[in-house]
C-alpha cells in the first residue's frame, strides 16, 4: 500500500470495513493511475484497483501499491474480493456516486452479505487529505501556472482591432499544449466588450474593438494539477467609468490577499475583498465567492466564501478573484493563485495586474 | 414549454409530480442553455431552469421554452416553487445525482412536504427520447464528423518518422477547433507501436517508427453533438501478421456494419463483428463491446454489447467499432458511426478503411 492510501486507512473510521472509490481524481490521487472509469477498493490491509479489460495493460505498469483487478464481469471480480477481505460493510464516495451506481453496487454488496455506507464521510476524508498540498503538487500547480503566463504573453500580441474572442481562445490553448500542458484547466474564458459582464462568458465570434476590456480566465493542466489565473485588460482606450471599476478590484483583490495566512478564516478573506468592493459602491455587483481551492480539480477545498468555516492553514493552494459586473456595460475580474503559508502566501501567479491597455 | 419538454411531460408517470434534472446534457437538451451548473425542475405545467447569478444574464437571453429563475439562495427559490405548484414527489435523474446532491435536496423536500423518487425512472425516459435523433441532431453530428475528417487529412501529410503521438494529438485538435469544432468528443487518441494495443492508450511522447502501426480514435464536438471515428494507419511497411490483422478487423466491421439496419437487434450487429473475429483465431483479443449510440454524449445508448437488449431503430445514431488486441505486439480498430434506417444504415464517415500506409 503506498503512502497516501496508508494515511487514508489510518483515518477510516470503525463502522467500515472498506472504502470504495470511484472519481477520477481521488483514483488518481491514490494511485497515480490515469484513467475514466475504475473502482478503487481500500480495506484495512490491502487496496484493489478494478479496471476493465480496455485499462488492464496500462493499469498493471502504472499503479502503483495497490493490485490491479482487470475484469469482465465487475460483479463477480468485485463479490470474490469482498468475501476473500471478509468485507462487510464499505463507505461510498457520496460526492461520486450517483443514484443509479448505488442501486448497482447494493445489490453487489447485498449479494455478499455486505452493505453501503451512504453519507459523506468518504468525502471529507479524503477532502481533509487533499486541502493541504505536498511539495511535488504545489510544483505542479507552479508549472502549470507558468506554462498559463508564456502562452498568456505569447498571444497578447497578435491580439488587434476585429479579432474574434474564440480565436483568441484557441490560440492560447494551443500554446499552453505546445508548451506541455495536458490541456487546459477549464474551458478558457476569453470574453470581450459587454460580455466580460457574465462571469462565466464562453468565447464567441465577438471582435476586439478599441474601448473594450477583455477578460482572459485561464488555466493549464499539468499531470493532472490545475492553474487558475484572471486578467482584465483594455484595448485602444478606456473611459473613467472603465477605470473606477478596475482599480475598485485591483485593490479589493490586494486586500483580500493581504488578509491571506494560516491562522485566519477563509471566510476573512472574501470580507476583505466584498466588503470594499460594496463600500465602494458596487454592492450586488460582485455575486460569486472570492475563491477556492485549486488542485487535481479546479474547483476544490478549501471555498473561500463568506460561508465558509475552514480556517487557512500552511499548504493550502487557493484562488482569489473578486470582480465587478455591472450588466449590459461591462465587468472586470483579477484573479492569483496563491500557497498560504504561516507568514502570509506565496503567490503562485507572477504577472502584473496594473491596468493594462493593449 | 418547448416541444422536447412537452414530449418529457406526456409520459411522466403518474406517481411523480415534476422531474428534477440536473445533468449538463439534459439541461443542454431540453432548455438549449449551455452551462455546468443549473437545475431544471419540470412540472406539468410549467419548467423551471434554477442557475447560479453567474449564469442569469446568459441564461435569460438563451434559454427557450422555460422560466429563468437566478439564485443566491437555492434552497429558498426552489422551496418556493415547490410549494406554488404544488409539488410533492419528484423523479430524481439517477443517472447524475450523487449521493451527496441527492441528500442536499431530499433536505429541501422535505423542508417543503415533498420527497424524491429516487429509481432510474427518469434516465429511461429521456434516454428513450434522447436514443432517436432529430434530422436537426443528426445533421450536428454530420458536421461534427466533417471537421474531424478534414482535420485528420490535414494532419495526415505532417506525420514524419520521429514526430511524437502527442504532437500529432495537438495538431489534430488544432486543426478541428480551427475548423469549426467547439472542441474535441473526448481526449484524442492517438498512439503508436506497442501501444496500439492498449484500446484507451493515452498520446504521449513514443515517437512514430516505421512498421508501427498509428491508431486514431478521434472526434470533434460541434454544437454539442460528438463524433467519434477509429482508423489504424501504418507508418512505412507492415509485416504479414499485421496485414492479416488488419484485413480481420477489416471484414468484421464490415460484417458488423451489413447487420445494421431497423428490427435488428443491436447484439446481433455484435456477434456479426464478433463472431468473424473469434473464428479468425483471435477469441480473447477483443474485449470492448461493438459500438455504441453517439449524441449529446461520445457513448449513450443503445449499447451495441452482446448483452443489449435493444432492437435498433430509424433514427439511432451507432458506432462499429470491433478490433484485435495482441499485447506488447500491437492492436488495430476501425470504426465508423452510422444513422441506422430501415433498409440498413447511412455511414456518417467517408474516409475509407483498406490499408493505408503512410
Amino acid at each position: 500500500m503506498n503512502s497516501s492510501l496508508a494515511v487514508l486507512v489510518s483515518q477510516l473510521p470503525e463502522q467500515g470495513d472498506a472504502a470504495l472509490i470511484i472519481s477520477n481524481e481521488n483514483r488518481r490521487y491514490f494511485t497515480g493511475f490515469v484513467s475514466s472509469l475504475g473502482y478503487l477498493l481500500v480495506t484495512r490491509k490491502e487496496a484493489y484497483l478494478f479496471v476493465d479489460f480496455r485499462y488492464a495493460e496500462a493499469a498493471k505498469k502504472k499503479t502503483v501499491g495497490c493490485e490491479v483487478v482487470s475484469y469482465t464481469d465487475f460483479s463477480g471480480e468485485f463479490g470474490s474480493v469482498l468475501r476473500q477481505e471478509q468485507i462487510h460493510s464499505v463507505f461510498l464516495e457520496g460526492s461520486a456516486f450517483t443514484l443509479n451506481e448505488t442501486n448497482r453496487i447494493d445489490k453487489i454488496l447485498s449479494e455478499n452479505n455486505a452493505e453501503s455506507i451512504k453519507d459523506d464521510t468518504l468525502d471529507k476524508l479524503i477532502g481533509k487529505q487533499r486541502i493541504i498540498k505536498t511539495h511535488d503538487e504545489v510544483e505542479k500547480i507552479i508549472k502549470a501556472q507558468r506554462i498559463t503566463e508564456k502562452a498568456l504573453m505569447k498571444t497578447l500580441p497578435l491580439i488587434k482591432e476585429g479579432t474574434a474572442e474564440k480565436d483568441i481562445a484557441l490560440e492560447l490553448e494551443y500554446k499552453m499544449r505546445k508548451l506541455g500542458a495536458e490541456g487546459v484547466s477549464f474551458d478558457l474564458i476569453v470574453i470581450s466588450g459587454k460580455k466580460t459582464s457574465m462571469p462565466h462568458g464562453v468565447p464567441g465570434e465577438n471582435k476586439i474593438r478599441p474601448g473594450d476590456f477583455i477578460t482572459f480566465d485561464i488555466g493549464a493542466l499539468y499531470q493532472g494539477y490545475h492553474s487558475d489565473m484572471t486578467r482584465t485588460y483594455a484595448y485602444g482606450f478606456v473611459s473613467e467609468k472603465q477605470k473606477t471599476v478596475y482599480n475598485t478590484v485591483y485593490h479589493a483583490q490586494r486586500l483580500g490577499l493581504d488578509a491571506v495566512r494560516a491562522g485566519v478564516p477563509a471566510k476573512d478573506v472574501d470580507f476583505a475583498a466584498r466588503d470594499f468592493i460594496y463600500k465602494a459602491g458596487f454592492e450586488g455587483c460582485f455575486g460569486h465567492s472570492t475563491g477556492h481551492g485549486v488542485g487535481l480539480e479546479i474547483h476544490e477545498l478549501p471555498f473561500v466564501s463568506s460561508k465558509s468555516e475552514t480556517v487557512l492553514q500552511s499548504g493550502m493552494v487557493i484562488t482569489v478573484e473578486p470582480g465587478i459586473y455591472l450588466a449590459e456595460e461591462f465587468g472586470v475580474r483579477i484573479e492569483d493563485t496563491v500557497c498560504v503559508t504561516n507568514d502570509g502566501y506565496v503567490n503562485l501567479a507572477t504577472l502584473p495586474k496594473e491596468l493594462l491597455i493593449l
